[in-house]
């Protein structure tokens, strides 16, 4: 179907339909000028947003609209889990191509609201546009944490312990299959990475414990882990250094590199998109840090340590030493 | 200069001066994953977002960035003010084409800072992204409102006096005068009609008073009169009867009008973008509101009535009835 023949009101209301998942925190949603949210005196706010543009941060050459959806929502909850908070209220802005039926809206609002439900979101408004050419959704999101918890990327110090949760590279290795269909890759390793790029998941439990836990920083790794190694190291005044042999790849991503004959290390270090928490920890709550994350069964890896700023950032590997650029994936720069 | 000379950190860089401008709710701003906004007990938040599109809501043809930079706030705080609340701390997200300059950029980002300075609004986050082809602007706005106070569409009845605020018709004059730059206007009117399409202002005091006086509902005027009225009689249950000759149209509209040979009810009715305020009073406030109003010094007209629902919405021009429909200006319906 046409999008034409809904209209604007008929294409507002098909898409506020179930979006609220925790009504306690809303005194209005959508359908006003602005959502109106009640937010108790303990806690304090997390704002955030992320816009993602069609043939820059999805295709659907191999996403469905339902992915897109859930990755749309995951990138914007992996900003507030990096935080240590909980996510709560989202607004969801789309430029909507003339081209795009209404099956593949429906099918985008599909992922938005199964995401919503999986985090515990509320969809409390948004704005619906026409665009020229490729979808465009925006969401910023609110979250809530307990005054004073919030962990930021400032926090830390040389000497902190440098750990990841989960294991990286993942979304890379997705990306280029995606790119590369023909590829003969076994049946278990491509459905393993291909989730991973297609419907990320956001670390919010690992969050909460962690900020509880009293980390020192943290980060949510969305342009790789080399890129957020910087914005760490840049916010906290330090230097550091990791060790590559204890980073963090699934053998999963290992076999899928080989039958590129790419390096996971690099998917790790620059790929970008696996959502997972980068966090310091001060070496003497590392243990406490480790048998928390391993009681509640989420994984995390000691990669490295943090040091002084005039060292620099680099990487060891095989017993030689690398220097490590801050850039990630610089979507100016050439 | 071109965009690429920056990189992506020195674009960040560039962007992130001079964005609080009231810094006792922020605990932190941009540089982390997402800000941390303090509020106390006795206020709710508003949350509200809008989406701004190169060619299809602005057009370098005719603005400098300065403008839609004003712009993108200014609609984004008109909807706080629709609900009587005051606007506090924004994000926002750039879709960057590689053809826009850094001197594009920084005259985008004085406009957001002049109107943000303006309406005592926190830019405290945001996201900046490619895009392939014309720029996008999204912003996502956190408004306060003392607990209870928020105007919603929807508590207007039957019985109940309609007002707007200012003038409309205006930004339609100006638009049309844009896309007709040779037509000989009298430079007064031609002036005045320029700025309420380039940058137009949002009504937060005039909000902030109709909220306090008690006004039973209450939306800003982005898509036309017309259209703002069906999403109230929506919202609200009701019909409503305006009256033509009482919709404000000023002087130089009219002049504008004039000189193409249009009719300037009809820009004030189907034109949009005026961010203007349509609000209904219960008769026996109406006085009290109009006092208010003009002690204050803010314009306010009534225009209408608001009707049951089966009298479905009408206006009355030279003693004849016309149907009204809430049509406004409708994105998908060709």
């Amino acid at each position: 179907m046409k999008l034409s023949v809904l209209g604007e009101f008929g294409l507002i209301d098909r898409l506020n339909r179930d979006l609220i998942n925790h009504p306690e925190g809303v005194v209005r949603g959508v359908g006003d000028d602005a959502a109106v949210l009640r937010v108790d005196g303990g806690r304090e706010l997390l704002f955030t947003t992320d816009m993602l543009v069609e043939e820059v941060h999805f295709s659907f050459r191999w996403a469905v609209p339902e992915q897109v959806g859930v990755k749309a929502l995951a990138v914007n909850v992996s900003d507030i889990a990096a935080m240590g908070g909980l996510p709560a209220h989202a607004v969801v802005s789309l430029g909507v191509p003339e081209r795009l039926t209404v099956e593949e809206l429906d099918g985008l609002y599909l992922g938005l609201r199964r995401a919503a439900r999986a985090y515990r979101v509320n969809l409390v408004g948004g704005d619906t546009v026409a665009v020229p050419d490729g979808l465009v959704i925006n969401i910023a999101l609110l979250g809530l944490v307990e005054t004073g918890r919030a962990v930021y990327r400032s926090g830390a110090r040389p000497g902190d312990l440098l750990y990841v949760t989960g294991s990286l590279g993942k979304s890379a290795a997705g990306l280029q299959l995606c790119r590369h269909p023909e590829a003969a890759v076994p049946a278990e390793a491509a459905a393993f990475v291909l989730k991973a790029h297609l419907e990320p998941g956001a670390r919010v439990r690992a969050g909460r414990l962690l900020a509880e836990a009293g980390v020192t920083a943290m980060d949510d790794i969305s342009d790789g882990l080399a890129g957020e190694l910087g914005e760490i190291c840049r916010a906290s005044g330090t230097g550091c250094v990791i060790r590559a042999e204890a980073v963090p790849i699934d053998p999963r991503v290992r076999t899928v590199a080989g039958v590129f004959g790419a390096d996971p290390l690099d998917w790790a270090l620059r790929g970008g998109e696996d959502f997972e928490l980068l966090f310091a920890v001060a070496p003497e709550r590392a243990r406490k840090v480790e048998e928390v994350m391993a009681q509640n069964g989420e994984k995390c890896t000691r990669i490295g340590v943090l040091l002084p700023a005039a060292e620099g950032m680099r990487m060891e590997k095989g017993g030689v030493g690398f220097p490590l650029t801050a850039g990630g994936y610089d979507h100016f720069r050439r």
